[in-house]
């Protein structure tokens, strides 16, 4: 059972992804890197498998913010979180709308997880997994171009 | 800080992982699934966008182990256990080598986020996400196949 500080702590994790989703909205990477922990350990949608560290992480995010022409449309949908008492863990699905800076209109989903952790007093992301499933002839490319 | 339980728990989460591990290389499904909540919602490597529950996610592991001549070899890789009292978040990157009923050998790696939680005396996994990371040209052709 969550344990007598639950509901507060369930607050302050939705309280965090509310704010992570608006500063990916607004392009706001100071305000949206505040919400990771610096060893953040995340498996990004795109390659490489794993990316190491909050100012790395960073770097992911500016080069997205900058290929898209205006605000992106970041929708959290059927968030559902998993609450302990200094570990929390979420997951959701995400729609992304956007338009690139060439004019391309995108629309798609991502899934994704971030794990929570409780230090001194702050909520802050410690890892995050985002992806796109693969169909049969995704995952044939996706091996294909694996080193 | 980690409860003063949480050496114990978090070699029962690394047992955890182990044994899943080795219920993959020898495809054993009833072994694997003993290790999911009944109610596990899962980010799995293909599609659709997500599984819920445990019984539909073993249709998954049923369909991939029917998929593969022989055993699958199974390594996983840099495993991370952040430990709660009643939550643990595991990520970790899989290696695995397996030769197709086709004969095609496959050799690649995916990463894996695993959230278990403790429920009358047992870790269960709740929360699962697996993933390949794609190149831009695989994202087009992947957002492509996006209903």
């Amino acid at each position: 059972m969550p344990s007598a500080t639950a509901p507060d702590a369930d607050a302050r994790i939705r309280g965090l992804m509310d704010s992570s989703a608006k500063a990916i909205r607004e392009k706001d990477l100071d305000a949206l890197m505040r919400h990771y922990a610096p060893d953040v350990v995340t498996f990004d949608l795109m390659v490489p498998l794993q990316v190491k560290g909050a100012a790395a992480y960073r770097k992911n995010f500016e080069s997205w913010f900058g290929s898209v022409k205006g605000p992106i449309d970041y929708e959290v949908l059927e968030l559902t979180i998993s609450q302990g008492d200094e570990l929390a863990l979420c997951h959701y699905l995400a729609r992304v709308r956007s338009t690139r800076t060439t004019g391309e209109k995108n629309d798609y989903r991502v899934r994704v997880t971030s794990g929570c952790r409780e230090s001194e007093g702050r909520w802050k992301i410690v890892h995050e997994h985002v992806s796109i499933p693969l169909t049969m002839e995704n995952m044939r490319a996706a091996l294909a171009a694996q080193p």
